[in-house]
């Protein structure tokens, strides 16, 4: 007999999960959201196996649950259905900020398995029309496990994240994640908004090549979601935001000096450090 | 009898530019280059039609010379070629400034026409071994002609835009060229080298999505060209930052504040900005 994976929130992201893991082992996918368009545009575009609206109805046999809702639908759904998770099933999510979910989870009965999830892809669209289940592929999949989480589970989640296509799976704590992500992720999109927000936005256009385009794309950003996740972790976005002030301010006063041979030189030590990084993944401008 | 385009310098984007002109209506390709490496490497690749060091025997045939040099190489070419370039003839550059080569191209005699020239595309790599003849693809070029310019030349600007492939043509003056470039281009390099001196870039690997690889892919830039660039252009440039510091800054603060509806109204602001943008383009990361 097979086995469930209940996808709760049919998104972009959830949208996405639900097809990346159609075939998983001996998995049945099922879908599940409030919204009757999505869920219509779910079954016709076989997003999951089979959808529903009565997450009541899945979860007691589901085991493993995903939470693809915003930060605070997540941990609203998680006091609601806190009683009605399968013992000894895996409840897990994909969101963008770890410390305030995995305390949220602690609602959950001892019992119930939680390991928190951050598969580090997305685009800058919504809903599930933009969903694609390449979404995932070589992107990294953050773990942040309880001390209390089984191996089996962590090792579901590893063959999970092989299966959709996932680069590696990288394990952390939920603290060092939301320090890392403020940088990484977050005050990327700070960035993006406000270079948007300069007056000469509207004339550029003609002007612009893919630099441009590369830091601005995550600009048209989900506006609730981003609220969330700014304000839930904002001590760290804060401190991150603080260095990025600083590190600009010192290029600044750099060129502003018009001394060209100490600009040079801070441009070799940064353009170094990027060389170093070497970073690879998928490309989403093509998606613009 | 075929005519001829000069292309000098065989770096990135004069490779690139002699690969795409190929063929081109009945000119002939001649790449000059100082570097005797660069060279063999583009007989032996078919970069242009045929190549020399000796960019004196060349030029006075060139009916159009394309200066594909760093920002005080061409302002050195035009003032040791100045004599020497044929009468009638068209020379024009690639460079991402516009009003200091327009300015060192007054040495030129009054029988020799410059049109100021930047295709809006490149990527983080130097040098000819990284050219490639589709790089100007579905990107915009920027002209800035002289008043005195003839309609013929800004014509055959035109055709050869098209037939390496760009966008558009867009037409303005070098004033306003570096003004909107130090923001649409040079302050996305200043943002990206700044991100990569946080003290956390190399604690981050594993934790990076598309947002981070697209801001920070032009970090690992050309110091030489780049110091060039910035100081050439520093007032435009350090007007756009200024306006970015503050822009920035008031990101900071409302974050600060914990006042998440003010936030989202900011956010929904920028967002909505960015969404008539629609800016289309090739995507470079693959590049990475």
């Amino acid at each position: 007999m097979s086995k469930t994976i209940a996808v709760i929130g049919l998104g972009l992201i959830g949208g996405s999960m639900a097809l990346a893991l159609k075939g998983f082992e001996d998995f049945e996918i099922v879908g599940v959201d409030v919204s009757e368009p999505t869920l219509r545009f779910a079954a016709e575009h076989g997003v999951g196996d089979r959808v529903t609206a009565e997450a009541g109805e899945v979860i007691p046999q589901a085991d493993v649950t995903i939470l693809c809702l915003h930060p605070r639908g997540i941990t609203r759904f998680l006091e609601e259905y806190k009683n009605q998770f399968k013992p000894g099933s895996l409840v897990t999510d994909v969101c963008g900020i770890k410390t305030a979910i995995m305390e949220a989870a602690a609602v959950l009965p001892p019992e119930v398995d939680f390991i928190g999830c951050h598969p580090m892809a997305g685009t800058e669209f919504s809903g599930i029309e933009h969903a694609f289940g390449e979404m995932f592929q070589k992107s990294h999949l953050i773990l942040t496990p309880r001390e209390t989480s089984t191996q089996e589970h962590i090792a579901l989640m590893e063959r999970l994240a092989d299966y959709i296509g996932c680069k590696d799976v990288v394990r952390t704590t939920p603290e060092e994640h939301d320090a890392i992500l403020a940088y990484t992720s977050q005050m990327m999109h700070i960035i993006a908004v406000s270079v948007c927000d300069d007056p000469m936005l509207f004339t550029c256009k003609g002007f612009e090549g893919s630099s441009f385009r590369g830091c601005t794309r995550v600009a048209a950003l989900d506006v609730g979601l981003w609220t969330q996740l700014f304000s839930m972790n904002s001590p760290a976005l804060l401190t991150a935001l603080d260095r990025l002030e600083e590190n600009l301010h010192a290029y600044r006063e750099a060129i502003a000096s018009g001394d060209t041979r100490l600009l040079s030189e801070k441009l070799a030590f940064s353009a170094g450090r990027k060389r170093k990084m070497n970073l690879e993944g998928p490309d989403l401008l093509s998606l613009d």
